[in-house]
């Protein structure tokens, strides 16, 4: 069969995340492994209000009511802004792929932090870029190394997820995010700052974005609607420096029309009404009780075979392990026996095969069946190492 | 300030659609510009059965049960699917962009018919396509030079609307759909059919998809619920040949992870219920009336200065002009007088000046606008043709 298809073809290759997925979906399978928000926690969709106004085409760049609440969010959070410039998207995933198609062509070098969020890899792979890693601290990435990169490698844009980082839970500090803010606009390189953890908050820390401090570098700010209220709607938005909006606003034309009305006109209501507050105020003493769960059996259980520090906000744990094992095989073993995790290897923008690691959420599973998985994780953990031990891989990194 | 974007924005033209849609929405305008359904023909939206298990993250193919349905769908009109191939797109639209992302690399040829579907053309072109043209007839594109286009091209793939054809409104005969698929088949060209309109007809006539006809090449079919139900809930559908599928799920998973689950959820238990072939009755005995309504007011107004014929189904008349009017001056004069239509020149793959032309929607206004529209039509037009004699352009084509 004859089948000319794209390049681009070529560098799409299976997820991984979709994969196990489908997997820990099996009845009986304890997962770590999703960023899945508990359902019982999601609000009551009432769309009783807003079904007939729904049902016509709607503006590409979305419901105006809902852009004027999103414009306020931000504002308060100290990004200035106006619904002017936001576009409301088919769920964070679409902002991540349009600025893939606005800005990256066969071989476009993009730095980004490292590990970092698999989906935006995928999704820029897709589209031809070069990865260059930027290494994470405990306070964020280092302004000196990313001057150094920007400078050798001349990036398209850095693309940042500054608050409760996936994978690492990592939050940058306030130092770190006005000093990346002033290598940006000193070398005038567009910042794509991803933020779809900053309302789960489970420890005083700094969450201004970083774009709020930037003067002249060109920026996109991507925000989301999933972790906190309803995923299957697939809302999110992003808001850019004036001179980046229209062709946003033209790609997402191209791409979808526009996101679904139904979504964003019960959003608009829900974030205006009193509940929302009380709502995100459930929704993080919940959480902050599975992320102390999980803490807890941790130390228990993963003291010295791995090292971690408690996220302040987010899903994720992020643990590295002090010995070299196969995670892969690791995650295989552990599905047989009902529990599941992400292997780390994927999030690194540039093979890093130095440090083990794992991603574990907390925020769908039950205390109860934290500390179960998380036994048994050990367990299984421990007999992996112990295999190890016999029969020793030959040390790549 | 320095900013290097991808080489697909110096592709990305604004939209005439886009800009005028926003035009005709002005209060008093009687738009024929659009592709609108009448929102007072629209199903009632009640999402109470269905809201609670929209809230998760979902399989990135779509809802199972409308995935079975949309299969059954396809089977019933010719086209032998299971739900395994269906995967549901966030609107037509989407899978427009996914073809454009599978198959097209900046060059690659892409044949269409002549005209075609504006928001096709400028989704392909973003990718960086090469269109050539197929010139269509009162029934379809002529199978021989079809076959002589993909010799002489080699089109990554033909991309073709056989059934109430936007703008031409062109339905083909089933002796051209069978020779096309020939064509096809023989030279192992894999086909994307777009079929929007299959389910709006008011007269009889030949609609199996020319998909079903095919034995060896590789195909795409896109469908949609815009036109027959809601399109504020974007939910189209596409099904293809095996070997594609794996493809455009990755692909749907990297630009949106799923579509809304909401409006998937509503659409399976309204396909489903016995309202549903009411609904389409209802909805196709007031269109056709309205088609009636424009045919007559055209006959009275514009014979002798536009050819036309009165299309089987679909949303359009498309009327080519006797006269060399600029149809972009007519259309800033029509405005001016609250009247709004779809200048021809943007659907043509290949700029095409022998022939002004008008694209004119009968599905949105009713029976009364519709005669008033086309009166103060004719009189807009008239009067151009005044001036054209007094200041006749230089003929181009």
């Amino acid at each position: 069969m004859k089948l000319t298809l794209s390049r681009r073809t070529e560098r799409l290759t299976s997820s991984l995340i979709r994969d196990i997925l489908q997997i820990t979906q099996r009845p009986g399978v304890i997962s770590f492994a999703g960023g899945l928000p508990a359902e019982e926690l999601m609000p009551s969709l009432n769309f009783a209000e807003c079904a007939t106004e729904s049902r016509q085409y709607g503006p590409s760049e979305g419901e105006t009511t809902l852009r004027e609440l999103i414009a306020r969010g931000l504002s308060t959070l100290g990004l200035a802004s106006t619904a002017e410039h936001v576009l409301v998207t088919s769920g964070s995933q679409q902002g991540i792929d349009l600025v893939g198609k606005l800005f990256i062509d066969e071989g476009t070098p993009v730095l980004l932090e490292s590990p970092t969020y698999l989906a935006a890899l995928q999704c820029f792979r897709v589209y031809g870029s070069e990865f260059y890693g930027l290494p994470l601290y405990s306070n964020g990435i280092d302004p000196d190394e990313l001057k150094a990169a920007i400078v050798c490698h001349r990036p398209a844009f850095v693309y940042l997820i500054p608050s409760f980082q996936n994978p690492s839970g990592c939050c940058y500090s306030d130092e770190v995010r006005r000093a990346v803010a002033a290598v940006l606009d000193e070398t005038e390189t567009p910042l794509v700052e991803d933020d779809p953890y900053r309302d789960l908050v489970y420890a005083p820390c700094e969450r201004t974005p970083v774009c709020a401090y930037l003067e002249r570098a060109p920026w996109v700010y991507l925000g989301s609607f999933s972790k906190i209220t309803a995923p299957g709607l697939r809302v999110g938005y992003l808001a850019s420096s004036p001179a980046l909006f229209p062709w946003f606003v033209r790609l997402k034309q191209s791409s979808d029309l526009h996101t679904s009305r139904i979504g964003q006109n019960w959003l608009a209501r829900f974030i205006a009404s009193d509940t929302f507050e009380h709502h995100l105020a459930h929704m993080n003493h919940v959480y902050a009780e599975r992320r102390n769960t999980m803490q807890a059996a941790l130390q228990l259980r993963f003291e010295g075979i791995a090292e971690w520090r408690a996220p302040a906000g987010g899903l994720f744990f992020w643990l590295r392990l002090t010995r070299d094992i196969d995670t892969l095989a690791l995650l295989k073993t552990a599905l047989n026996h009902d529990v599941a995790f992400m292997p780390g290897e994927p999030f690194f923008p540039v093979p890093d095969l130095r440090y083990p690691s794992l991603r574990l959420n907390f925020s769908h599973a039950t205390p109860e069946k934290i500390d179960r998985g998380i036994a048994m994780l050990s367990d299984v953990l421990s007999e992996c190492i112990e295999q190890a031990t016999l029969n020793p891989r030959i040390r790549v990194g």
